[in-house]
């Protein structure tokens, strides 16, 4: 590292990834690392009920002020069109009690399979009073489970223009289309504006 | 009043209420104002995600913060056997959303079409450490929409026993074998013995 590098390193903001998982901590510094300086903490934080945007809004506020420093959260939902959004940010919820299959069968009494996978991301830091919120949006239709299960219900959701699940995915071709990457998008336009 | 029924009653130990619903006040002050002085306030009180009781307990801490004096919180849940309790105490979200037939058409993909309607009363008072929780559950099966909507899921909820929706029938019938009631008579149990 020669003088300037060194200098650009020190001036780089540090941003708090709030999650106790290393590979999201890994793909947001593969991704913004050029910027920031990502951490990670593995906090606690308990989720509300309620319209999603405000569920992220209060855990991000819930965060900053346990960790005092610049930080994001990241709020994950999966939302049927035909159930004007549910279960959305609940849906983790029903993977657990019903499981992919029994979250797919929701919607075979409906015609309109289609839905979206969405990700909130919320930043606050100290030059905020509120946190600034991103959100990225994939959109799909609900299919009965196809692929492996490790990943709550990427195996029920195919996003438009593919034939496979995003558990059926080459992660690679997953990670270009994702929810999340499109909210992580957004978070370092936003930056590179301001 | 004489003065034993004027000592009796300024014995009388006082619980708050947590609601803005004058006839849930009514209705608590007819079973339990014997034995209790109640009141109510109006109190906002955020809802975590989380298992039932869970919510129930944290919503119950809230509020005693708030008041500081003995109060109860009441929580609903509409649960369906196959999903394994879903929607619980997200039904609100949902009836919000799809409106009772959407609700109902969850299940269309589903042969168990029972369920259960639960209302879970957690008490709180400056004696306790945490709060004491009353859970009453009503069995029943999830059907299309029959009878007046003012109710939130009644119309979708048929009771064991009935070929009525909660909905449909004569409201003293419904108050008797009610989730709530069942709550409340274990409530007062409680507080007979104790």
């Amino acid at each position: 590292m020669n003088q300037n590098q060194h200098e650009e390193a020190s001036q780089k903001q540090t941003i708090i990834l709030c999650t106790g998982n290393k590979n999201k901590l890994k793909e947001f510094i593969q991704i913004m690392g050029d910027r920031f300086h990502i951490d990670s903490e593995p906090v606690d934080l308990p989720e509300l009920q309620g319209p999603p945007l405000q569920i992220a809004k209060e855990k991000a506020l819930l965060a900053y002020e346990k960790i005092g420093k610049a930080c994001v959260t990241e709020d994950t939902s999966l939302c049927f069109n035909a159930l004007n959004g549910m279960p959305g940010p609940y849906v983790k919820w029903f993977l657990e009690a019903a499981g992919p299959e029994g979250l797919s069968k929701i919607l075979d009494g409906f015609e309109d399979k289609t839905g979206y996978a969405q990700c909130i991301l919320s930043y606050m830091g100290p030059e905020l009073k509120e946190p600034i919120q991103f959100v990225g949006q994939t959109q799909g239709v609900i299919v009965r489970p196809r692929g492996p299960g490790h990943f709550g219900w990427d195996p029920i959701f195919q996003p438009d223009g593919y034939t496979e699940t995003y558990a059926e995915m080459d992660k690679d071709v997953k990670n270009k289309i994702s929810h999340r990457l499109k909210a992580i998008q957004k978070f370092i336009d936003h930056f590179l504006v301001n």
